[in-house]
């Protein structure tokens, strides 16, 4: 496994949150990273659509992971903020986020995520996602 | 107890994921919600950190449920977008999300929150929302 | 011309705003619309780079004019918020912004615009906007 | 004047845009700051309002130098990103932009700011912003 990918992996292996709802690593390469979570009803809001913030969370992590595959060796991340436009019921039998760097500078990364609900192989965008991310000497 | 509050508290019960977080709606007033979540281990970052989307989860659920304490009687409400801004590590105890109403009008309403960290009764700001709110007719 | 291109341009004309910066219309089409502003000592910041808020207007009547080439007939648009991140400084002899419909929902558009910096031909991207647009019956 | 205004006041006179569209700083205190702007025809979008970019431009002036008033000594700032949410019409005589710090740390502030529109000195809010800005060593 590439350095980089492994780097992603430890990380995204120690937050526990993506372990306690289900959620899985599926790529990552320098710049993209993609994560996939089932459905789960104990993930919704109040009309069964999956809630919002579990959303807004395999995008942040997805952002997170990208700026972290692009950003110097020793050096961490922490998300300094991000917007969430959510463009339709996120109804579907599993989620895909998939980000992507927009830019990489020397202490912000700058990256766009989209999210999909998936019902019988068929990808509907359901949210997307702008977050800016800072690099953190460890 | 208040209609507004109750219908607040009906929707909030159906929110699977307030339970599955052990959120606690903590007041209800008309423009106003709060929200308190205990610390998990199980919904951290790779810090140990309260995950950023769980935090988005409260406050969206509080400026979500504030923007229905001053809907008229038969409506929903949808999160349309928000944008949350991170300011210091989400550690503590228990987290409180305050929301309140900034401006309401008939089909959106613009609601602002913090989410404070406790820590032996000291409150901490670690993060602010700003959330866009669409009323929905039942 | 086209009547959706007609619509933009006509409503672009009566942005006093646009004229009095020098912005221009470059190109519309369904669902995408690009501004072009030279560069104007007048509209700079602190360090001589175009003020954000000049590149936020670019963008937001970008967005705009996107959302409305997409909209039904009779209907009018206006802004409901916008973010803006801010890539690199604002230096050049011209800025573009080209916007594009992200999703068109029965009330509301959510956009996504890119602006750049021309250098000698040369492009390079100096920020990037989310703006959510309301249709409005006139 | 107090060395903190007078740095804020140096920087905002180097600000072409501002007098460009004739902005004055009317209030400078340790973490907030107040920006007022005639209204002007010029300044304007399709329906006579004033153009959201505008609005958005002294909303960022006004927290770049709320975030500056607490910044170190030789230390300039820069905006990373603003989200603004437009909540009335800007119609006005004139317009009023107050920011305040919500959190300055030692990389990046985050202010707080609303707009307001003035008629016959009566205040309605017609815009908020939340923005992020970045110390930069001189």
């Amino acid at each position: 496994m590439h350095a980089v990918e492994q780097k992603v992996r430890d990380s995204f292996g120690r937050q526990a949150l993506m372990a306690t709802i289900g959620a899985e690593l599926t790529s990552v390469t320098p710049g993209a990273v993609e994560i996939r979570l089932p459905f789960g009803r104990h993930l919704t809001q109040q009309n069964d659509f999956l809630h919002a913030g579990i959303i807004a969370s395999i995008l942040d992590s997805a952002c997170g992971y990208a700026a972290l595959s692009v950003a110097p060796e020793r050096v961490e991340v922490l998300s300094v903020e991000f917007k969430i436009n959510l463009l339709a019921p996120a109804v579907g039998e599993a989620f895909i986020a998939r980000a992507q760097v927009k830019r990489a500078g020397k202490t912000l990364t700058v990256c766009t995520a989209d999210a999909f609900a998936l019902n019988q192989r068929n990808e509907k965008l359901v949210a997307t996602m702008v977050a800016t991310i800072m690099n953190v000497s460890q």
